[in-house]
């Protein structure tokens, strides 16, 4: 197939067959830096800024050393919204970056649909890197990736997301890639954070961790937010950690080969013991590694799209 | 001619001449990037330290861009004055940077001067991005490099300026670039922001908008900055939109070729309203793209007079 | 010799025989600069991270010169420990890091050890940029290279360091650095700054300046912390300026050719006078560009340590 889109902005609006043309040509770029080819010259004279509207260290790392190792030429935006803007509405401030003949906006945005409503208006490219608690793509699709790369097929592959879905840009993209590629998904937490209406997607929704677990391929394990916790939502992380964290005993009710996901920063003793996060089954570093392909192969495709 | 400042500090500094000079170089470098050359090797290893003591974002990542295209090694100091100085003086801070083998420092301040006076005691170059309420000569240079691109000859040509002239390093610097290049230039806004004293340059002084304009080939209008306005000073946003903003009625009362220009972020609803901003008149987005150009040409030429 | 650390932590690790090596491949990278040779490939394809978990500009940016001029991918991550960490343990972080395929991390870090810690969990290389009161070995190495540079050998030169020794990182690291090589070394201060234990590593204490410098051949003026001073340590900027600030009167007590050095930022009037700083006998503004050199050497020879 051929890439048609100029955005990244969720794996919602993709195919399964553009998602596969995605995650394939990650593997192509992973291949070329096992060779220890660190540096492509795929986007030499393409500027990329990296618009982070609301904090983030590690995408944002993660985004820049894929853009150097695609040769491009980088600036970094990093504010909070109100000291970036000084009451200049978000479109006039991408307006005047793509002014600057910039090719591509990797953005990071509290507002949900903040991406799409850019790109709409935008002749460069955007890649959604984040907004509020509606999309993370990349994450998803390096998720998507070490599963593919360690299991195999992804269709019918037994995937449990546990943590905050409700509040979770992680666990919505991870479910929607999972579904289109076929695989069977399962949301788990409490019922505060994980409400029945998910279902309605084609998900088994589940809060109790046995029943979410134990026919699992994978784990993917979501980061509990403390601020979230102080704002009153049950449970505290004390209560999270009995019923949902991993830890050595209830490891034994999964597939020994069950893969351990975590998209970092991982809370030791809250979401897994540090027996189960450095043990066989946990793949989180490699997540981290992958990421470095897929954000290659998302920048490279989507700027390939990009008519100037 | 021959360039000979290593330095660029204020207009105010530059014969007629040299002005052209520097639009004429800009106009190069811009023909360059329309021939899609993304990159030039003219500050191929020379280093470029971007120091902004006071906050700026669209400045800062303007100089940037533009010294990725001449290939520049950049490294950013950004910090408020207390946190970068520890107590040093500014002198011995830029000796510092100086000692690191630094060709050009980009430096914004928030006093008057400040580049003037590190310029004297420094080898390396050093360009004002911006000192207080004084200069911001490339700010001007890209107005008046838009000016003369869409107008032609800068002789004669009718330039009002709007807002806050008290308090406006872009006025100062686009009053005296005009004046030197023959343009005949009106000051326009609330009497207390625009005193009579600056009649004595050699500009008319304006309280009515619609004498300002009515006669105006181009009408650059000034941010107005809302901590002034808490600050005390008359009037209030609505006050200063009602007066002073452009919009469609008022409009009508220009030249149909009128070019609407504002060095942003603009406030929409404030110095005009979005009919005008984003209308056939407005040439905002142009001035950012020319800005790149126009600084481009600034540190190519300073960069070649910097002794080592 | 053959380098075979892929991590520089403390000069105290070192031998003797090591620093000079360091010494003696600084003086080639310096050479190499003064031909006018601005950039080298030899990190060409690396990356080096630079994670300043605790506030610093003039390090930062020494580095990062380094780093640029050797031709190696740069990141800075640069934040408070806590919004850095998000209550992830500082190893997570680093092993984060490390998963983008990052081949040095320079960081500072304000718990001594820090670095030491990690480079021990770590396959890349790790560059110790400061860590707490206790060791920021290449700003010892500057200012060791640059006594060698002026004075010829470093056997039985008289040293004494003047200031804050308790608190002070680059103190220790000058010590050691100079015990290994044969240096004699006087420690001065105030008695609560400089407390007589310090005898037990082989070094001379003074609590009085005329004793501590009339036959030295280098004087190492350390920077007072104001912050210190408002903690209660005694005595007040003031008082310390009286008793141990160097000036035009006591600058006569000393050998007519001793080099006055100090890490920077200098406070004026405090440690020295403007007479001093700017005088011959001033070598500040060399050890900052020697810095460049020494940073240089240092980043080369553990980078060649780094497997993959």
């Amino acid at each position: 197939m051929e890439w048609t889109r100029k955005d990244l902005l969720s794996l919602y609006d993709l195919s399964a067959e553009e998602i596969t043309f995605l995650l394939d040509t990650a593997e192509e770029f992973k291949k070329v830096s096992e060779r220890n080819v660190k540096k492509v010259p795929a986007l030499r004279g393409k500027t990329v800024v990296n618009l982070f509207v609301e904090p983030s260290t590690r995408t944002r790392v993660s985004f820049e050393l894929a853009e150097q190792r695609l040769s491009a030429d980088i600036v970094n935006m990093q504010a909070s919204s109100s000291s970036l803007l000084k009451g200049e509405t978000l479109l006039d401030t991408v307006r005047n970056i793509e002014s600057l003949q910039v090719d591509l906006i990797v953005m990071r945005h509290s507002a949900p649909g903040a991406q799409a409503f850019i790109a709409k208006h935008l002749k460069c490219g955007v890649v959604n890197a984040g907004d509020g608690a509606h999309s993370h793509p990349t994450q998803a699709l390096l998720d998507i990736f070490t599963m593919r790369e360690k299991k195999g097929a992804l269709k019918d592959l037994k995937v449990t997301i546990v943590g905050d879905i409700l509040h979770s840009r992680v666990a919505r993209s991870n479910m929607w890639g999972l579904l289109k590629l076929g695989a069977k998904v399962t949301l788990a937490g409490p019922s505060t954070l994980v409400p029945r209406e998910f279902e309605a997607a084609g998900v088994r929704v589940c809060h109790n961790l046995k029943d979410a677990v134990q026919d699992a391929d994978v784990v993917n394990l979501l980061r509990i937010q403390h601020e979230r916790q102080s704002a009153g939502f049950f449970p505290s992380t004390g209560e999270y950690a009995k019923f949902f964290g991993l830890n050595r005993q209830n490891l034994r009710w999964m597939k020994p080969d069950v893969l351990v996901m975590h998209p970092g920063p991982i809370n030791r003793d809250v979401e897994l013991t540090s027996e189960v996060a450095d043990g066989p089954n946990s793949v989180i570093l490699e997540q981290v590694t992958n990421g470095l392909a897929v954000r290659m192969a998302v920048l490279f495709l989507v700027a390939g799209c990009v008519k100037k």
